[in-house]
């Protein structure tokens, strides 16, 4: 009778249920209270994408059900069908469905889409906000993305758009972040239509690449756009997932005082001046820097989802 | 020796420390196991910012001391400070220090600040992401703020600048989502400038204006530029914390097959009639609607955090 899991009129037994459950960046500690109960108390079966890493999988019973999806290039539309299907056909048998999403189920990775399909079919999901790598990430390098004095403003967008397409990028604004997800594997493209005329963007504006945010191998690139292709280049190879973050605050939390006062400068002439100063003391006078590996003080909560389990 | 709670080589005491934690936007379900744990397991004297709910700050023992921000209209800036030099004495003593912050610590709110006044005074501290009500805001009103074919981008702003100054606001752009934190106060003012010829919103663009967001007193207005003013004024009293979302993933998840065909319709005036017809099914002929409560399926996760108690 009802979609939520109340009992089934017709012969007394529970219906199914689903919940969407974000899985937040990758690092266990920043489950959420909420998606850790769904994993670990309610499912009988979880339904994953292929990101989740295994440290978070590991917390689930052994005796659930775990299906991860079988998505590969070119076939993330088939993978996508399948885990819907999926996640209908166990939750029709009573089944509790967790279908678990890499970060936020609402921030791209088409949670939208699967929310439909689920309520076409007479299932009201429960729906859980994970950490986004689009906040997160740029915080576990140190990059406070609308710090005040610095940013106004952020603007999410991707690399990719759809079907493989060219996605419109903002032009340069002094005072807004721009995060940039799954665009690195287009660096180049991306860095030489930022210093079009079109988006104008100066050469010298600061990026961040920060590849596998929250992981023990977190590996965050400081550098300029118009050094940032040869700074991927020198690290060897790109580690996945990575994202690109870009203005300001990159360098806003650099030194003992910082650089607070970005929005504060002179006239035009001035500020160029004031802003490659700025770029010179972040980088050290080097046109780029490498940060290796998550901060050592994650140890101090690390043990936390040990202990749980 | 270290600033890190390693002993102190002076006299073979550890040193205090510092974790800057997000709280998430005050369900306490919605709190990272990390966050859980720093409030639960480590902390010896928690210092809260003033919005974060009494059902998070009921999880810390009573055996851990708590001091929550004097914080008054007009004495914004003494509070922060007021609880920064607390912060730091606390752990210059050996404690260990949580700064506990509304939603995500790096999402407005101040927290590269203190981290800077932090590291200054020898104590770099561990930050922990929270669940920003930016993303999870719209998310817990059925909002995909990224929905495939409806967004492409999604800005973040705040609707009230430095010292009460006005902000930019992003102008009009179909395929983008607007996320304003912190303007429903000035609804009026902030609607009469988008409408404006300079930033150029239709008067029928889709608005939701979320309260309380993850709070079992949630609202949801849901309207059109033109008639928003009207809603709020007609639904009696605001409720804060309030946020702002601007875009068509509005009514993105309204009806059977919801509305995903957004950027795939005909030409400039075929689209007109598109989008007006879009918002007529999605306001179901109204000029606006409240949904009231957050969703009934909380239950399933919210004896999470009664059981870990």
């Amino acid at each position: 009778m009802s979609p939520n899991g109340a009992p089934n009129g017709i012969n007394g037994t529970t219906k199914g249920r689903i919940l969407l459950v974000g899985s937040g960046p990758g690092h266990p500690s920043l489950l959420t209270l909420a998606a850790h109960h769904a994993l670990t108390q309610l499912a009988t079966i979880v339904l994953s994408d292929k990101l989740v890493p295994r440290e978070i999988l590991a917390l689930i019973p052994p005796s659930t059900k775990l299906h991860i999806a079988n998505k590969f290039p070119g076939n993330a539309d088939g993978a996508q069908n399948e885990l819907v299907d999926l996640a209908i056909s166990y939750a029709r048998r009573g089944e509790t469905v967790v279908r678990l999403k890499q970060g936020d189920p609402f921030v791209y990775g088409r949670g939208g889409e699967e929310l439909i399909v689920f309520r076409a079919a007479g299932f009201h999901p429960l729906i859980i906000p994970g950490i986004s790598s689009a906040l997160a990430g740029p915080l576990l390098a140190d990059i406070p993305i609308t710090q005040r004095g610095v940013a106004e403003s952020v603007s999410i967008c991707t690399g990719v758009g759809r079907g493989g397409r060219e996605v419109e990028l903002p032009a340069y604004e002094r005072k807004r972040t721009t995060v940039l997800l799954m665009g690195v594997a287009r660096l180049p493209t991306l860095v030489e239509r930022m210093l079009s005329p079109t988006l104008g963007y100066p050469t010298y504006t600061p990026i961040a690449i920060i590849e596998r945010a929250s992981s023990p191998d977190q590996r965050v690139l400081l550098s300029t756009l118009e050094h940032v292709v040869q700074a991927v280049q020198d690290a060897g190879e790109s580690r996945v997932p990575g994202m690109i973050v870009l203005g300001w605050v990159c360098c806003s939390m650099h030194g003992e005082r910082g650089e607070l006062g970005v929005l504060d400068g002179a006239g035009e002439e001035e500020r160029e001046k004031e802003d490659l100063e700025r770029v010179g003391r972040w980088l050290e006078g080097r046109q780029w820097r490498v940060e290796e590996g998550l901060s050592e003080r994650w140890k101090w909560v690390d043990q936390a989802v040990q202990e749980r389990n």
